[in-house]
């Protein structure tokens, strides 16, 4: 997929990533996939069992997570990304989300601690001082120090426009923060020396709502004036029990009790949500990718089963004393596992589709820049919700080919189930990125963003018609298309006539039915290629490889395509039972 | 639901039924709804957080559950659809499940060991020898003796025809039995003082498959001579740990280490399986009830929490100062609930539709037995799997609904989404089912039972479109009965031409086709009473409550039927790519 479908080696060419060569970022992934075989996968069941625990006050996590953070620290793992002047090895976006993706695959709840750490340190080198730079980078890069983003309050979750945590300026240049944050993924863990939060709160006298947030870097020990570390008033008030991914805690945190806890101002005043958009548009990539990588490991714990497994026999076969057989022989067998593969496969294509356009937008300029950055934009949703909403019923589905099996902890399906559900709720519920779409993305600039999207489907269309096998699908892809125009013309109709509560009221639909077509677009896309290989003749690829893309592909647009169907059905209507039903009369 | 659309009472007037009031009936739910309430929810977190577990070779529970069990006996809930002959009450079948939905919604491990208690002691009444009901019977409804169905076993799942269980005659009428059971529910307990197994096994000689399955009572204590409890070689191997009810063992089970293992034979030899059935047909009808259950208690806790949580503003509204509102007035959150509400009210309808079928079928002699005996036989896929499959897709929405809360242990969202995931599972995985339905009892006596059934389903709908609030939604489910039954000719003409395996390759999707479809019904015939409630101004129900059943026939119509338009599409298609992909090409 990287290097055929997404050339990723062509990235090697920019500035930026000059000093990569394709067969080098090969290396990387092969580094990751070893360790995560070596070293994460081997305690996934472990942690899954031993949940992080509150003692005296601080949350004791895996023991093994000390010494992996230092690994992650000294071989480069936290900082492959940054730039060189950090100390990193600017490594494109694509082939760290890839690594996020192996490691994910093997035990999701390792791999937060570091991309969490990567992620809050790029906020400091985008936009901190120099002195915020040289106290808190090196020792994030190194695994020292954990870094988290902390927005979260009891009751500003959605609602970001509702932090109540605030900030007092002091003659000393730093704020006293006062507030409480929860949900903060790796808040408090002893598998490092310190926590570097990246907190929003309100300067006091800011305006209201989201104009008057700002940034602001809160460690939980402060370097004092001769360097050592001192406590920094923030304390861990709890930390939440959950369904899945054990490894990695999340906290409930109260800052500035003794009003003692200094904060450090990153940017400018009443700015802090648009620098941490930086972060959380990452992020939000990155859980796409993470869902992707937990059902893709259950798509093939369930394979191996499934062509282990013998149970019953060929319908058409009526002895009883025929041995049975294995199961991925049965017609609906081979469904569920087709399922997951359409889904899993596409999915991580719409990443990867994002990621590329990432680093595309990052070293690129011009027009090709802004178009690389609308697609991404408009995409972001899409590629966080989809995987996210999918993994659920994909790693239901593997669970499922294990039978009664599969409810039992025998197996890895059910950890797998519980561990992907928190990806529709972390980093914007579905609904907020159902909203962000079409109340935001899908208009911005005049619907720019959208054409140019379609600009590009419609080339890969055009490709497609060239091969018998995908000529169909490629016409179906573009009808739906077709559809897709009319159902968000309409919609428009619908803002101006009904207004926007009316407009946004399917937003969750809509998003679903822009997903499967972007999805739709990424199995068009690996199946241009498949053909050209098939063609080529090529001795890269087994026939039965290229093979299993084709009926993965067929099978999204036999199955997946035509549950837009309802989709566009329902988004015609002009029903509004969901506006109309007053909380009274829901009972 | 019972009263207005069921007329419940009306079973009051047959003869098996006539002790009873329809004021009686409502008093035996009342008195679960206490019990429930009192005994049963107090107890639900702890028995999640602390397992069964083996210990001794014995399975421990929760220490309340024996407790429990004796107060099931003693106060006639483990006997209440038993004839008065063996002291039971002879309560509808109906009534038994009103009150397993009401025991589950609270909490669901604590209802399994009475219902199959029943269910085993049930069989042997119909069954078993005179012997064996004076031995058996009254121990297992006074709650001191534990019935299971012992089907399963390591290599015979889904398959029973592979059972490999033995039993070998003895000149003392017993037989030696010898076999492994697996997945056993309440198949150790220290609960109660015995567990009597229902135990399916081949006599020595016993014809290949399943015509040379046997049906057996299999005690793990069995009375000697005195009558005194003695061992009898049924040894514990094991609890399986599961994913979720965690105050219901499952147990592996070794019969026969020792050679000294007795069983007794329940009627004929070699016609285990037909007996079985009489078990299974019940458990499924019990099972699509306990995914509703829960289903529910997730919606009522989910609706709880929407209505105190605040959380944004209205779309409109673009002042930050003003108070946060209710998140059940977010219109993503309504269709949260909607959702929820639709699909579980829907579910329950299509449990009582199949209920009330056996009631009658039991209690009428005929045409009219006939008829609901084979509209039962047709549901009966549809009811077992319809609010099963829903249920993962309904508890995780009401897990959405908390936000990140949701994915925590603060809140009981977690706990029913993982409960309720066995449901696909145990009593014939879904695409059994969807086999069962497709394969036998749609086209069984010439597809008697479908056009029996779609007699009554117009019947409704023409009832229906005497009113206007409803005759666009009948005349939609009558157009995609008529589609139905067109992709049920089409798929014959399948199997005529492409064999039986084409035929069925879809059967799990014409089985949730079928299912949405006659969960559609379920909501025309709720809709007719409700309007004529409306109509005939009642004061027994608030407008608020009927109109929230209009609400929700809304959303079924708007959201969920639609979804039968893919379904349809993909049943027309002639591509067969689960068929074709064979194992080499699943990668």
């Amino acid at each position: 997929m990287l290097h055929e479908v997404f050339n990723v080696g062509e990235l090697c060419k920019k500035e930026a990533f000059k000093e990569h060569t394709p067969e080098g970022l090969d290396m990387i992934l092969e580094a990751a996939a070893s360790l995560s075989q070596d070293h994460l996968r081997p305690i996934l069941v472990e942690m899954d069992t031993k949940p992080p625990y509150l003692e005296n006050g601080r949350i004791k996590v895996h023991p093994k997570m000390r010494e992996l953070m230092q690994g992650f620290g000294r071989d480069g793992w936290i900082s492959m990304s940054a730039p060189h002047e950090f100390g990193g090895q600017q490594v494109p976006f694509t082939i760290t989300e890839a690594v996020g993706f192996i490691m994910g695959a093997a035990n999701y709840s390792t791999m937060v601690y570091p991309f969490l750490t990567t992620g809050a340190a790029h906020l400091i080198e985008s936009f901190g001082t120099q002195k915020l730079k040289e106290t808190y980078i090196p020792k994030m890069y190194a695994g020292e120090w954990q870094g988290t983003m902390a927005l979260t309050e009891p009751g500003a979750g959605s609602s970001l426009t509702d932090v109540v945590s605030t900030a007092t300026p002091t003659a000393d240049g730093h704020y006293l923060i006062k507030g409480q944050k929860i949900f903060i993924s790796c808040g408090d863990s002893d598998a490092v020396d310190n926590i570097v939060h990246l907190m929003l709160a309100r300067i006091d006298g800011a305006p209201a709502g989201i104009k008057g947030i700002s940034l602001f870097v809160v460690p939980r020990m402060r370097p004092d004036a001769k360097g050592e570390l001192v406590f920094n008033d923030v304390n861990t008030a709890g930390v939440f029990h959950k369904m899945g991914y054990h490894g990695a805690p999340i906290a409930h945190l109260i800052m500035g009790e003794a009003n003692d806890c200094r904060g450090y101002l990153i940017g400018e005043e009443h700015k802090g949500l648009s620098y941490m958009f930086q972060m959380m548009n990452e992020a939000r990539i990155g859980v796409g990718c993470n869902a992707v990588s937990i059902a893709s490991a259950a798509y093939y714990t369930s394979l191996e089963y499934a062509n282990v497994r013998t149970q019953g026999r060929k319908i058409t076969e009526k002895d009883p004393l025929k041995p049975q057989i294995p199961i991925i022989e049965h017609a609906d067998v081979k469904r569920m596992l087709l399922f997951q593969k359409a889904v899993v496969e596409g999915s991580l294509s719409l990443v990867f589709e994002s990621t590329i356009r990432y680093d595309l937008s990052k070293t690129s300029e011009g027009e090709e820049k802004e178009k690389n950055q609308l697609i991404l934009e408009l995409l972001t949703p899409m590629v966080k919700s989809y995987p996210a909403e999918m993994s659920i019923l994909t790693t239901s589905t593997a669970l499922q080919i294990f039978g009664g099996y599969g409810f039992t902890k025998e197996f890895l399906a059910e950890l797998f189930f519980r561990e992907t559900r928190i990806h529709t709720l972390h980093e914007g519920t579905t609904a907020i990125h159902g909203m962000d779409l079409l109340g935001r993305k899908v208009t911005m600039k005049g619907g720019m963003a959208v054409m140019m999207l379609m600009q590009e489907v419609m080339a890969d269309i055009d490709r497609a018609q060239k091969f018998d096998a995908l000529s169909l699908f490629a016409s179906i892809l573009g009808e739906k298309l077709l559809a897709l125009q009319e159902i968000t013309m309409h919609l428009v109709s619908v803002a101006q006539n009904e207004g926007p509560e009316a407009y946004l009221s399917d937003a969750t639909l809509y998003l679903e039915l822009f997903g499967i077509l972007a999805v739709g677009w990424q199995w068009i896309k690996q199946g241009v290629k498949v053909e050209e290989l098939k063609a080529a003749q090529t001795k890269k690829y087994s026939a039965d490889f290229l093979q299993s893309k084709s009926y993965a592909l067929q099978y999204f647009f036999e199955y997946e395509i035509p549950k837009t169907e309802g989709l566009i059905r329902r988004l015609k209507s002009d029903n509004r039972v969901t506006m109309q039903a007053g909380k009274e009369t829901i009972l």
